[in-house]
């Protein structure tokens, strides 16, 4: 069910609305409030309520919203009530690091392929997981039915990596580099940063 | 210059604008628009205009916005006018990839100290950086000056290494792990999390 005409950044926090409520549903809580989850993600109650109302009625006047339904209606949104095979193309120490990283699978991405360039490193295991090289991504994201790249290379690199992704169907990209990617319409990136991180952090320092 | 009344919604865009002035100025060109930064940014010329009028009087009408006076200005505020002495905490695959990523140092970050609480691993090297213990942190970050850290531990860990950082006098924290932290006021997080970014794209998908 999306929606073209959301903005971007309401799209953007929705995930986090999803983590607080998930949460929230571990603690056990069955009933919050924009105020509340407000609270916690350090945000304005009406900006949430504003946020959620693209997308339809949820929560009651004076009760508020349900936890678990509210959750799942995040994962219908956001597609994540299914489980996503994603390609991993790097396979140095980031690559090595994403792959274990705990909370991918279990939140619903299952790292299925890693790739290379590197004549060293095709044929090889990363963790249980056999690295192919990423000359043969197109033939094998199709195979695979791959359609998230994760892009943990040199940044250097980076930029013929997206390229290889676009030409391979691959219309979901989280960008692990610093570079900045062109990529062909129809395609979208997400730019791990953890410089611009940081610079919100100096800020109040 | 940090005005505390600033939304930090505000604020975590700034890095956003900075680093695409700092594209357009190793492009050579010297003057831009808000409307050519919302085209490269995927957001709204209002928006950026709005953003900035927090700070100040920036460009002109007709002429928009001289590239590489706004990306210092926006440095100033930011306080990456200066380089920041970083703490690692995680010597593992996930520090390491850190450590070595392009674009920490060249942006103002430099990794000053790197902690574990391995035993295996207290003494030896990661890169050119002897590991400490990381019981040995309040210690260190006085002496050497450390101002921020960064949390590259397993999940399991984190909130007793955010804590060992706040103990520390450390204020601001990049947060690698899928933990959602508990930190004393005046304590600031930025949580990395690709989760957040891979379910923003399966959105579209």
């Amino acid at each position: 069910m999306s929606a073209p005409d959301i903005p971007e950044i309401v799209v953007r926090r929705l995930p986090l609305y999803l983590r607080a409520l998930r949460v929230m549903a571990s603690e056990g809580r069955p009933v919050t409030s924009s105020r509340e989850l407000g609270d916690r993600l350090h945000m304005s109650a009406a900006q949430i309520r504003k946020d959620l109302s693209h997308f339809g009625e949820f929560g009651t006047a004076g009760r508020g919203y349900d936890v678990e339904p509210l959750a799942e209606e995040l994962e219908r949104i956001l597609n994540v009530d299914r489980a996503w095979p994603v390609a991993l193309i790097g396979a140095g120490a980031l690559g090595r690091a994403i792959l274990h990283y705990e909370g991918l699978q279990e939140r619903g991405f299952r790292i299925a392929a890693v790739f290379d360039r590197d004549l060293d490193k095709i044929g090889r295991h990363l963790g249980r997981l056999r690295i192919f090289d990423v000359a043969a991504l197109p033939e094998l994201a199709g195979e695979m039915g791959l359609e998230i790249g994760i892009v943990a290379v040199p940044a250097s690199a980076a930029q013929s990596v997206a390229d290889a992704l676009a030409r391979s169907g691959i219309r979901a990209i989280l960008n692990y580099t610093s570079a900045i990617l062109h990529v062909p319409d129809g395609v979208r990136v997400y730019d791990i940063d953890p410089v611009a991180g940081l610079q919100s952090l100096t800020y109040y320092l």
